[in-house]
């Protein structure tokens, strides 16, 4: 039985580039085969309880826009509403996967076996509403940086107590990812970082993180979860500054930390930018270490310098960053998760809807133009030719060799190397063939 | 015999907060003791040959505005008058130590036998200098961005050959740091990065940095040069990123390559406010880890976003910029270099002077306030005391523990911490009165 | 009889600067004279409804934090309760002037009879407190940009009906400011502004608020209101664009609708970094026009690119400030507002009064370096040193000469000038001397 | 006769977008009809001199990298060489206009004499050029800002010697646009504001802007020269601030100086980034107040915050910037100057042409997506739907009202109004139907 919230909106169809319907596909087309693939395997798509269900329209000038009938979220009738309502949803856009926090997606109870019994409670309503659905958990994760008690960080709590909540809270979603089957299990740590340095030991926190996340993995071999445990890189927002800053801070992290092979990295195009970088470029730094897991897919207004969640729908930019997935083999257990939030202007069910199909069209559309740049070639033979001399075994001699010994060759030899173009507009030019 | 280019400008002398003679140190007093050492050990002040005599006052929308008796910097003998004016500043100054890039001190010669030459003729021409001054050299480095062959990186260039004749560069300006007794050496890559990631293989060529900044360590021990390697984090300008992007991007490339406990940092105040962070961090990011080298001072404009190179002049900032290099146990062989430059509308030679006594007097004034708030004791018993909980026994055996028991300590005991204040702003009001 | 909430807080007194207590003033001591004033006279401090006792500590990604007696804010004896706690604070801190919006101190009630008849229950409690207290209104003003009806503008709402709902509200704040004696009435646009121009049309909007505001000015001398009215500029946030990005734009709106002499401004420091300007950039602007009113103290993270509101603690800064608003005449009407809260993790009654003990200090120190300042006059002999050439008959002739007849005097005379020193660090370490 | 310098590079035809020629145009088609005009007529582009010929790849941390034959620049025989590659390229690109600076045509002599005197030979020698060219003038302008005599401004700067050069610079360089028959002339005051505020007179500056603005609007009609005068905003770079922010702050000041009728903006992507501002942004606030005169189009790095100045490659971007432009009447005497130069690796000849070439077809693609939308009215549509309710005669009497009768209605009417969707993403990707 429906809940009425989509009343009026059909399951949204593929009807081609030429279409006027709104609430249509005109470049998603799941089954459609790209480099060997159907779209819908490579792209994995998945719908984000948070932005789509349980945030209400608020920022930090305002009150909720949003009058949802599973509003206020503080009582499981309506948690089980608003459950009903997404899995709707996902049947509404064929999404194949959906993603969650704790608190997304059962009332906080201001206990921890009070949250612990209504996540039981909550995830076994899901799970059984996942028999009759196609679409999967791409993974879930603890919020721990909502309640006030996670104020001063998580893992990185000066009080202890905080840690060991923490530890059973991630014990509890990770339980749960557990029995839905969820591909991975994701963890950000929006708290876990300082807002001043003054009351802060940096160090001390950065080692406790580094256990706990040992602790983590160690369970997920324990009880046996096969999916990816990753982490979440973003710069500050909340906190002033965040632990894992970026791609480069987590990898070095982790190595440190000696998780380099436990653990992947889930990259936002939004988290990105306000670290000062471009999409590919922490795709590409994640990627060139084996750690590319999966994508948190948005993009941040170029303009403000917080964190906007916006449905992507730059083709250009989606087009590089699915260059780079599936230049490094493509999602294995990752997908592409929408961490996109409709604006709070936009109040009707149908806005819900037609963000998600802009941005499952954008991607389609970037997905495409990557494969169809990769199959070409031309970037790929720019790269060997660029880099050429590398392969010779002089220069790979010298790799291996020292500076005294280079040196008496650079005076014997008189070298004097000669610039050569970088040949950078007739690549972007090449690029825009394929958008 | 002097130069006449400082004619009419005496030696500095300390005066005292309250003198009014533009030209007198009136917080710098090189013999005063602070925490049981000499200001002079402690901050070990360095003036920089690039922005003090190289540059000319050029921007990306200018020309030069400088006229120098050593202008243009194209033969020997202007550069050994350079080398004779820069002498009378340290001695005017009185600052204990230089540093210098290759380009800064020869002329480019077009090949590596002629700037290897050259190089070797000025250096002796500055050691001859050195006999009669107090003046020591506190690092020297090799300039691989500025000529044309660098344009597309030094260890990092697609090209080996370039890699080659980096290779003998950096050996050449090793052996001329060791032949002057220099206590570091430093890397700087502005061109180790790119312009685009079109035609980069990242991975690629940050194995190549790894492998040499190895043959850079292996070299130092085959001269047994004791001073201290130091690489130099910025996150971009002139490339659109650079490898060595902060603090921690360059701790973990150091960890990735085996040089975690050979490669030191030089942190530089401009360059962590472009990377998006505060001075500070980067500075408690390296201590935490040990790797806190030297540092290059001077400050950036918080509305610019290049790399402005100002005289620092913010005495609350400098504080708590020494208060984390003497809370990690202060210089070893590293210490204060004025990598700041004049705006290129200071023309005068009392500017040049009035610039560095400005920077010197604001970074004495950090000093001791960074000395009183360390034997006051305020900030760190505050620290103490927050992370009080965490010098338990329990606490400490939770950290060896797993998900599993913590869970079950935080259900049997009904675990429910309550946040306790950050205290930020009383914090924040403790350090204005130091400053 | 007393709240409790601040039990065990004394009234704040100055103690000078070696004192160690935390809840004294060490440099703020309102009866001492700078430049003829009384400290008191100069700063006119206010403290702020909102970030004070309305904000409960949430953010963009976090619930509440403060659990204060007087939460939640749904109800006119809490609002009372709030009310008597401000006072309590205004006493404890001695500040002669607050500052409001009616949605901090009436609970909404959904209608704009509701909230007409709970402002005028709640400002008559108000100003019946105000009989016995020192403390008057520096400004009031409407909270048009909370509510959800605001959520596409006030004056600027494509909804005709919000324009009315909007221009009925600023009317019954105008009359309640009136009827407190408030000094100033404010307008900050949040929502006026946009969050895509594909919806928006930029011109008709501007227009409908240059109406608003004209109404706003006549009702203003209808009522016989002697306070100015003030517009504060903000880039961005909550909206992508704001159209009071900033003092110049806000003059050259001002001007175009013909307000430059009805209406001022009031300036924010994190306002102005968000806009990319300094403070002290922002106020010469307006001093330059004659139109700086009153000033919104804070600080922004130069960090972070939204509105962190913190409590100024950068001397430097302030003097600087505060040299712009003594050069232009001190204030009239307008003073220093503590646009200011605490962090979210400074959850006690004595963090509140810290705040503002440290702002009120760092500020009376800012005022008393840029009074010596001025009274030393080294500045303003600068200034007039390089400008001097102006002073002549001939320079004053020639700007109202034209092209042709300059022309020919620099043929004829083979004018070519001559760069002169702008000594910016001689100026920059002048000012250390004062800080 | 041919210089050689674009040896084996033949016309640029249009080949379509299927073409695999790196040196075709695959959207620009000249003759194509767009919405009843010519493309060429729509885009108007011109060519740069700086960039494409005067610029030597130089940037603020390296040397030039490029070595043309034309260079080093220092005598008339190599400017007249450059001038006949100039004039190449222009017939190769097929490009109808070409913009200069007086210091990128002709050497610098250090007096106003020998500038004028080789600007006229120079000017003559073009004019002799384009005798047998179809490329013709767009705009001419004076560089006022490379020299070191400009280095504290020109119309603003402190010495009155320096307005005088300016002026007669000024002058110079409408007479030579004049005499091409140039059909617009601009003023890009890049050191036009200030480094710091602590040797600035900001008031007396802007006045001097003022009368100098006027003095070459006086001038102009003088001449009889019907192009139109262009100011060009900038926020920064290379001063800290400057005065000709963005198009808000332009407008004011055109306004208080009494030239609003007179003088229109030529606007830059690049520049409107650096100033916080989208490019959509400028424009629709320029065409608001009728001012829209022309456009410098390039794109900034959106990670770099300094005048990057690269080719346009972004077709969802440049598709809103012709909406804008088409929307408010298109250009009349402006055009598309591409302010855009090679990255400073990109050494060859090919790359330039490249470089264009990719920027005109994203041009193009963007001009006919723009077209497209507004024949299609999806969006204006949608506008004049969402303001409706200002259409009836209730509203349109409101604005004509005062707060006192729109209270009443208010109260008496009970006036509610209930929120509508903002309908964002579904005009997001109505416009992503078109690019």
């Amino acid at each position: 039985m429906s809940t009425g919230f989509f009343d009026g909106i059909s399951k949204v169809a593929y009807e081609g580039p030429n279409s006027d319907n709104p609430l249509a596909f005109k470049h998603y087309n799941p089954d459609e085969v790209v480099m060997g693939k159907r779209m819908e395997d490579h792209l994995r798509f998945a719908a984000a309880w948070w932005h789509s269900f349980a945030w209400e329209g608020g920022d930090p000038f305002g009150g909720l826009t949003f009058e949802r009938p599973w509003h206020p979220q503080d009582n499981m009738e309506r948690a089980k509403l608003k459950a009903d309502v997404a899995f709707e949803m996902f049947d509404i856009l064929n999404v194949p996967f959906f993603c969650w926090h704790d608190a997304d997606i059962r009332p906080e109870q201001g206990s921890y076996e009070g949250n612990l019994r209504t996540l039981e409670e909550i995830t076994d309503y899901i799970c059984g509403k996942m028999e009759t659905s196609k679409t999967k958990c791409l993974w879930g994760t603890a919020n721990m940086f909502s309640h006030r008690r996670w104020m001063a960080g998580a893992s990185t709590n000066p009080d202890p107590e905080v840690f060991a909540f923490a530890a059973a809270t991630v014990k509890s979603c990770m339980d749960a990812t557990h029995k839905m089957g969820g591909a991975n299990y994701v963890l950000w740590g929006g708290r876990e970082g300082y807002e001043t340095l003054l009351n802060t030991d940096l160090g001390q926190e950065l080692d406790h993180m580094g256990r706990f996340l040992n602790m983590v993995v160690d369970y997920k071999h324990k009880i046996g979860f096969k999916g990816t445990i990753l982490v979440e890189p973003k710069p500050q927002e909340p906190s002033k500054h965040q632990y894992d800053y970026d791609a480069a801070t987590c990898i070095g992290f982790l190595r440190k930390y000696g998780l380099e092979n436990e653990v992947k990295l889930n990259l936002e195009q939004g988290h990105a930018i306000l670290a000062g970088h471009s999409f590919e470029h922490e795709l590409a730094v994640a990627a060139a270490e084996g750690m590319l897991g999966s994508i948190d897919m948005n993009r941040n207004d170029y303009q403000s310098g917080w964190d906007t969640d916006q449905f992507p729908n730059n083709v250009p930019e989606t087009a590089l960053a699915y260059y780079h997935v599936l230049k490094s083999g493509g999602f294995s257990t990752g997908g592409t998760n929408f961490d996109s939030k409709l604006r709070r202007q936009s109040l009707d069910a149908e806005d819900l809807i037609a963000g998600h199909i802009g941005g499952m069209d954008v991607c389609a559309r970037g997905l495409k133009a990557a494969a169809a740049m990769l199959e070409d070639g031309g970037l790929e033979k720019a790269l060997s030719d660029r880099y050429a001399g590398w392969e010779t075994e002089g220069a790979k001699a010298m790799l291996n060799s020292d500076l005294d010994s280079i040196t008496q060759r650079v005076l014997a030899e008189g070298v004097n190397p000669q610039p050569r173009s970088g040949r950078q507009e007739i690549l972007e030019n090449y690029v825009n063939k394929f958008v």
